[in-house]
């Protein structure tokens, strides 16, 4: 087992991360106070491994909260069951929320954890390859409110992170791609040598090699933890992990939540963006044709949903991101090398929604 | 007008006191990014100062959001209308809430800035002495769930508080006299001079003499500010001011919540804190018929409800703040001198509410 350690000041915590981890009692216990446990799960994810999590827990009295799989999870009512079983429990503040499932589970139980009683401590278990490299650095929590995705959340850093990566073994193809997206975004942003090593790994972390999965979610921690240890909060540096996410988010919206995975929209959504700045004159086009060979091999979607590229122009202008009402754009300058975002002419968008399409 | 400086690092604030400075713009004006304002009031306070708000932010592009008045407002339905309108004006993380009225605005506009978007800048402009001397300070935020009061919540600070005393003209006299329980408190817990000072000068409170308004609403929020600052988080002496909570929380769900005022309830709980520590053996008699005396001349309730002492204790059971199952009390070793919670037997808890009742 490795384990890396998030610098936050007095909110800095460690992410453990091995093969086979995940019902080790040792690593739960610093932060079990007399409260006991309420693990948050999906009726996926719990069946698999709510298991492994009770041989963790042994002796400690633990309630067992269990959702609906799916992203309609992250919504009020949903939020409100989980209140609800919580105080039928009497749990208190000193109760240790678990977080055991992807990201779905990780955003509503960490928010439900950063408001129950005024944020109560969590320890995220991810299952997912998506939410191993991306939810468990950060601290974002959030639920989803009609009229967008994550409109309702809170930063909330968890005690602790136990990635288990034998825990991918069950994960759904499609899913681990969607995750790997992910990844490659992480190499793509920041890190050239690592985006290397994912052309020449790629077909590695597929086949799900347990040595392949540690090193890519790690250098994916260790990037994240680095850039969050800098700017918690979101303000600058941070933002780069956005690329791709601005196309994401409206393809994602176009497409109706659900039927593209997030990691698929980012991937599409790193094509457009990767696309956008060789158009701006910022990267060459050589590189784009490195970020579409490697998301393509990864089985990953390299253009959006079939629509008027209009519409996704039109779901841009009312993303959050978008300040005083224009949208802005985390574009790249090579491979390994995103820059702070830049309002970007609706022209412009527009060629690079075609472009990514040809 | 005084400023005080509430000093929290990075979240530090200041808090503008002073009659008939609701209106200065320039007090607004250090906070207002691209995003424009969006106002929340109710429907009672709305009418009287939302001029006198909108002469403030003249020229900004303000959203205007009225909730009903009452402790009903803390709920998820409207903290979800809040946010529709929110997202309907387009509001964004440059968006300022103003939040314009007592506790239950504040609480509710409060929490709402803490996780919009996960989290927007507000300004609270308290209207009600409570909400001045209590929820000003502190960074307390929440909503209310079926199980319990203040169950869903944040700790969010303001980036300023402005605090206008001519604005308690038009509170209604009971509420003038519970958010006077309040102030009572601070200097029962915290101080005794401040005490003493109310002693002699409680009828002038009460006639809203506007200097004696700013200095007991001034001393309570250096009080305030000076616990805060040293315990953020709520982990140690910030429970001081918790006194007479357990009690009154209990004695408002023993009532229903809204048939007793907050501070009214906190009145008969600071008794039965005194009567209890008397029992206890840490206060002397005389010091409890001062706290009683005291809060009698300012025209506040000296004990509970009528109903069984065995009903209070047992709601007092399921209080958020009865760690481990045990239910626990600031005591009182002398007035202005509270004592960090200790864990009492049921027997002597029903002899102190049997004392208070005398």
């Amino acid at each position: 087992m490795e384990s890396l350690h998030v610098a936050l000041g007095s909110r800095s915590y460690p992410i453990h991360l091995g093969a086979g981890i995940i019902d080790a009692a040792e690593l739960y216990r610093p932060y079990l106070a007399g409260g006991g446990a309420a693990v948050v799960t999906n009726n996926v994810v719990g069946p698999l491994y709510l298991p492994k999590i009770r041989k963790a827990l042994e002796n400690i009295r633990t309630t067992e909260i269990v959702v609906p799989d799916g992203e309609e999870a992250k919504s009020w009512q949903t939020l409100n069951r989980v209140f609800d079983a919580l105080l039928a429990a009497r749990c208190g503040r000193d109760t240790l929320v678990v977080a055991l499932g992807g990201g779905v589970v990780g955003d509503l139980a960490g928010f439900a954890a950063a408001v129950y009683q005024r944020g109560v401590p969590f320890v995220q278990v991810p299952t997912t390859l998506l939410a191993q490299v991306d939810s468990s650095v950060g601290g974002k929590t959030a639920i989803n409110h009609d009229a967008g995705k994550n409109m309702i959340g809170a930063f909330h850093q968890p005690q602790a992170v136990i990635s288990d990566v034998a825990t991918l073994d069950t994960l759904p193809e499609r899913e681990l791609r969607a995750g790997l997206a992910e990844v490659i975004k992480h190499g793509l942003a920041l890190d050239a040598p690592f985006f290397a090593w994912l052309e020449q790994n790629v077909e590695r972390v597929l086949a799900r090699e347990r040595a392949a999965l540690v090193y890519a979610v790690r250098r994916c921690c260790e990037l994240k933890a680095r850039v969050v240890a800098a700017d918690e909060r979101e303000s600058g540096e941070r933002a780069l992990l956005n690329l791709g996410h601005t196309f994401g988010h409206a393809i994602e919206a176009a497409a109706g939540y659900g039927s593209w995975l997030h990691g698929e929209a980012i991937s599409a959504g790193m094509v457009m963006a990767a696309e956008l700045s060789a158009l701006m004159g910022h990267l060459k086009k050589n590189e784009v044709s490195r970020v579409r060979d490697l998301l393509r091999r990864a089985g990953l979607p390299v253009a959006g949903p079939a629509l008027a590229p209009e519409r996704l122009v039109e779901l841009m202008a009312v993303d959050k991101k978008a300040a005083k009402g224009k949208t802005r754009f985390i574009l790249l300058s090579a491979v390994g090398r995103a820059a702070l975002p830049v309002e970007v002419e609706p022209r412009l968008v527009r060629e690079a929604i075609v472009a990514a399409a040809q």
